[in-house]
């Protein structure tokens, strides 16, 4: 079994957590080798050491991390490796990854393009 | 011709703006019948009224907004529709739509849930 946690920018609004909330159940519906936690570098709970925490308490040894981030700046680019330093100092034996943020992905580009697109023709497929 | 604005929040790093621009590509590609224009909150040139200016400049009168945000926090909430709400003053014959984020949006949601799964597996199509 692999681990994945969606790690978000998070804000002071609870709601704003929605849309990752959405995001790993998708990515648990698809995956069913994986379990799923989300996490956030500020304001909503749990941090990334917490979730990375409790996916090692279920035994498991490998886990990815998805920066559910737009673009790479100096969150992903220096806070982000600080914090993975540091887990992996606490968990000697796991092997955790760091994939490139989901704004890198063309294919997520490409969605976002149709949905801009569909957008400002005002079509029900904007939503 | 419509117009479309790619509203992101910015960053204080420049290379921040490379996967905004790539989207705004996509969207000029596939889309002949709009304008595109990226614009940023903080940090990064343009603003948003100067990237409505100069899409109302060429003569366009239809314009949305579409907020390259994954989620709804204050940014969307408070600061973007007072931004917009300005606009409207300053261009009164300007048609302008805020669109909901981009991750409102299920496909772009389902995009990003394969990405995090073939980050897992480590797999090519993670990039």
């Amino acid at each position: 079994m692999r681990g994945i946690v969606l790690f978000a920018h998070g804000a002071r609004d609870p709601e704003w957590a929605q849309p990752v909330r959405r995001l790993a159940g998708l990515v648990a519906a698809a995956d069913a080798g994986a379990r799923i936690e989300i996490a956030f570098l500020e304001h909503l709970q749990p941090p990334l050491e917490q979730a990375v925490a409790k996916l090692v308490q279920q035994g498991i040894g490998d886990v990815t991390v998805v920066p559910v981030f737009i673009a790479e700046g100096g969150h992903l680019k220096q806070d982000l490796p600080r914090i993975v330093e540091d887990i992996r100092r606490t968990h000697t034996h796991l092997v955790i990854r760091l994939a490139p943020p989901i704004g890198d992905s063309a294919a997520v580009l490409e969605a976002m393009a149709a949905y801009a697109s569909a957008a400002s023709h005002g079509t029900k497929s904007a939503k």
